[in-house]
């Protein structure tokens, strides 16, 4: 029986569908689990989060594209704190900085972060496939594609509670993203999850859904992979 | 000598430049002289307002392709501002519900605004090609396009000065859109101001600029013909 033919998954159903794609999330790439369990070197740190900084200062971006595509101003008014929590807003200097600070906590220069001079081509390319796709597609994909929020708390968990003791020279205060995120992104997944259970209403819509989520995981993977081939893994090149 | 070989205008000269353009403000289209000078009749000012409500509602989707398109985050943080205005935030119910307010002010119905039924496709057509424009060009450009707000604030003033005395029938909260739009279009117009004359810095550049300004302002004074098409000048008809 063909997707188009089938019931619809009840909410439920669909939700779970959604969760079970966290099994290519990439908490379980070799590269990130090197990092959160004590074995990358100094230069892999340094080296995961000069290239991540490319897809943190993509992320606002996306979002505007989200505003722009969205003539709903409802949902434009709960999502435009993704942005303001992201560029900073008022005495709140936001995210983007916060991940500045976390390179300057890891040994880099917040001018060596901010001129990219670090960002691997392959890392550029998948985040920019985002922003493209954020641009381009209905707003309520662009929704859908930031589903890999369902993941995010418990990778920052596991940074906040792996990290000060495997890497006791990373000062504490530079953690302060990863504190932010976890109560930032369990909050931003119950918009994106209600917008995304309520528009994808058929089965075909609903796996069309599942390939949104698995091609946003398929980002964050390739990231992952493009830093393990340019640092190495458990340990890297010596 | 053509634009290419001659001096770029000083950034005083240049903004002389772009103020010389409002001559072409719809200001002195003959359906806002009549609007604004008491001539209007109550049909011609409910379908003005109901008409200038899908540039309204275009207005945050503009401004959320700006922060798509913008990679700097200063310039970021201050343009939101302008979505915050518009959409609300917080406990401000933002400028589209002030118009909705005016809206119901003029006698028209929320539901009847809302659903959009009297926008006239020509002002439909030219609203979409500034949300185009800004989705599609450099955000320099959008922002340059935004300068019609250069000419803003005299033209609500005008409203506040002459509709009370001139429309006695149309309750003076509903005027409020206008009253927030003075203040809010002055702080606007220097962000705008300042990224132009920094980013448009050579003849042809700034001889471009005008252009951008000149096709923003077409966009305002093509929704003024539309409506006097559709509503008639002079009391219409009767």
């Amino acid at each position: 029986m063909s997707a188009s033919t089938q019931r619809p998954w009840t909410p439920e159903e669909f939700e779970a569908q959604l969760r079970d794609k966290g099994t290519a999330y990439h908490i379980h790439h070799p590269f990130n689990v090197m990092l959160n369990t004590g074995k990358a070197t100094r230069e892999q740190i340094q080296g995961w989060v000069a290239n991540r900084y490319y897809y943190q200062i993509i992320i606002p971006q996306k979002d505007g594209a989200v505003l722009s595509n969205c003539p709903d101003r409802e949902v434009r008014r709960e999502w435009i704190q993704r942005i303001l929590d992201h560029d900073g807003h008022g005495d709140d200097p936001g995210g983007i900085e916060a991940w500045l600070r976390l390179g300057q906590a890891v040994g880099l220069s917040r001018e060596e972060i901010v001129d990219q001079r670090h960002v691997i081509p392959a890392v550029r390319f998948a985040c920019d496939a985002y922003l493209n796709f954020c641009r381009q597609r209905p707003w309520q994909e662009s929704v859908c594609s930031s589903l890999t929020e369902l993941f995010a708390p418990i990778i920052h968990k596991q940074r906040l509670a792996n990290w000060p003791e495997h890497y006791p020279w990373i000062e504490s205060d530079g953690l302060q993203y990863f504190r932010n995120r976890v109560t930032q992104a369990r909050r931003d997944v119950e918009q994106g999850l209600a917008v995304t259970l309520a528009y994808f209403d058929t089965r075909p819509q609903q796996e069309k859904a599942l390939d949104i989520l698995k091609f946003k995981l398929d980002i964050l993977w390739s990231m992952n992979d493009a830093m393990a081939l340019r640092y190495g893994l458990e340990g890297g090149p010596k």
